[in-house]
């Protein structure tokens, strides 16, 4: 048991979701080294939502909100971590979840099925049944009824090479990656530099808050928000942190 | 197969080594993790070994060659990523191997002074009879003739509290340490910021290098070096990267 007043108690408690994941075959074992990585980034933005990262929920939500088809990506790590809260949002913003694996597996496919549906998800595309272009077959397996047919699509932690393959698509693509110079983040429209634990509530909340906004107001928002200024905001946020860590050390 | 042309090949074989680590018992399950926190800072330092990283290995091999009894610990990543470079610097330096997890099994214990013996390691220290002071049983166990009273300890990648209980007992110690502001980096008289895939080769030719060197020639190499300088010049270093990749992002 982690005491709830260890000061990194959230980043334990997230760990152990993610080896309870690769235990019951949710998460890929490679899933544990991303977990890795985005830890240390997490912690070099201070294992807290800056103001940049806001900025993008809330874009990604008023995005969310005025797509035709919106879909979200759900991966092995996503299913671990963050289930009730991809739900929740796939209710606000009446989009369905697809289970999306970079090392896919049927069987891993159905694991991950079972228990987003266990937690009570209604909307799922649950099919490999299409083909992204330009990717090898096994990566490039999607549904004909979600990702492949969507207008936007939120994939929480994505490979770089699918994320720029769904731009190609001429998708609105919007990625969740707490590095902000990753390939994925480069190339999505909306970068959310954020972990998902806290960036899938902050959507979810911005949705809520939002859905009762014009048209106009919604495009307003959207057409207010430049990407690549955010991104550059974030690593102002992550050079400020050194800094401020450094001056704590005393080094 | 990852072809070598691959321009995160080391990286990527790196990881391959861990996950096989994994599935032969040499390394735990949170040593995945471990190893994606170790990327992220490596690719924060650009993967390649910087001037602060090399002055801290040339004091550190210095530093062992002057030693009595120095001792180099091994855990579950660095058995599964450097066997052969740690036994290479185990016969330069004259030091025993002693096998030390965080995640202490007999069995793994076991697996891993197999894997180094068949690859020739010769001195190791097997036993788990002493402890250190301060610590919770499970984590305090060493060996009575090896680190207990070791002088001098290598620990490429160790925790915070075990780097602090080893330097409360009096001994010199050099940690291996991707994270400059890592409690383990900040407790540690020498702190080497680099990858222990490169830290450790590089050791073994720096104690090749100086081992003819009269004694008050090391010493002064070791007086002229600052812990803490060197930390804030690895600190630089990445902010500097940072910036680098920023402007070849075009962000």
């Amino acid at each position: 048991m982690i005491p709830e007043d260890h000061p990194r108690y959230e980043s334990l408690i997230t760990r152990e979701k993610i080896v309870e994941g690769v235990e019951n075959g949710i998460t890929s074992i490679h899933g544990l080294i991303a977990q890795g990585r985005g830890e240390a980034f997490d912690y070099l933005i201070g294992e807290k939502t800056a103001e940049s990262a806001l900025k993008a929920e809330k874009v990604a939500a008023a995005i969310l909100l005025l797509a035709k088809n919106p879909v979200i990506s759900v991966n092995g790590n996503a299913a671990a971590l963050v289930p009730e809260e991809l739900i929740r949002l796939s209710d606000a913003i009446d989009a369905p979840l697809e289970v999306n694996l970079f090392h896919r597996t049927e069987e891993r496919v159905k694991k991950i099925v079972e228990h987003m549906r266990s937690l009570g998800a209604k909307r799922m595309c649950t099919k490999g049944d299409a083909l992204i272009p330009g990717l090898e077959h096994d990566r490039a397996k999607v549904d004909s009824t979600g990702i492949f047919i969507a207008d936007v699509v939120l994939v929480p932690l994505e490979d770089g090479d699918r994320c720029k393959a769904l731009v190609d698509m001429g998708k609105t693509v919007i990625v969740i990656d707490l590095n902000p110079l990753s390939r994925s983040a480069r190339s999505a429209h909306v970068t959310i530099v954020d972990n998902i634990i806290r960036a899938i509530p902050h959507i979810s909340e911005f949705a809520e808050e939002l859905k009762n906004l014009e048209y106009d107001e919604l495009q307003g928002l959207i057409e207010e928000f430049d990407n690549k200024k955010n991104l550059a905001l974030a690593l102002d946020e992550i050079t400020a942190r050194l800094h401020s860590l450094q001056e704590q050390a005393g080094i």
